[in-house]
């Protein structure tokens, strides 16, 4: 069985007012150091296979096809083996 | 300048409908060898800060602030210094 940790990010390119409006917030909670802020998603998926270039041939195509809209967004994963 | 990555999850014990929902997704895509799905968030913050301890102090404070919910997530972070 192996653990998917995956990270999603918009492209550096793209706007992200979810963003900005994080930024903004904490600026006004008092962070006056803040320079940006970027959110993303990041997914935890266990799959249950057993081979890890399976694995990650399977991630991958979860990216492209689902978890990751490859216009706006980049992403990278890890693969961890789990023993449970 | 420090970079800030953090991943904000729910707790093991919270439930998570987009986890499921995403789950349900790749099922109908094929993969069917999914155990399970669960969703956070991923955000990058850029801090102007010089000193590193006084950066995961604030970085924490924003965590339990406004970025986490403690109730129902858990948070970590790494700091990664950039030079630019």
């Amino acid at each position: 069985m192996y653990l998917a940790k995956i990270y999603v990010t918009l492209k550096p390119t793209v706007n992200d007012p979810q963003g900005l409006t994080v930024k903004g917030g904490l600026h006004t909670l008092g962070f006056d150091n803040i320079q940006s802020v970027r959110v993303g998603k990041y997914m935890e998926v266990r799959l249950a296979e057993t081979n890890v270039s399976k694995a990650e041939q399977q991630v991958r195509e979860m990216c492209d096809k689902l978890l990751a809209n490859p216009v706006i967004e980049d992403f990278r994963f890890e693969l961890e083996e789990i023993t449970s």
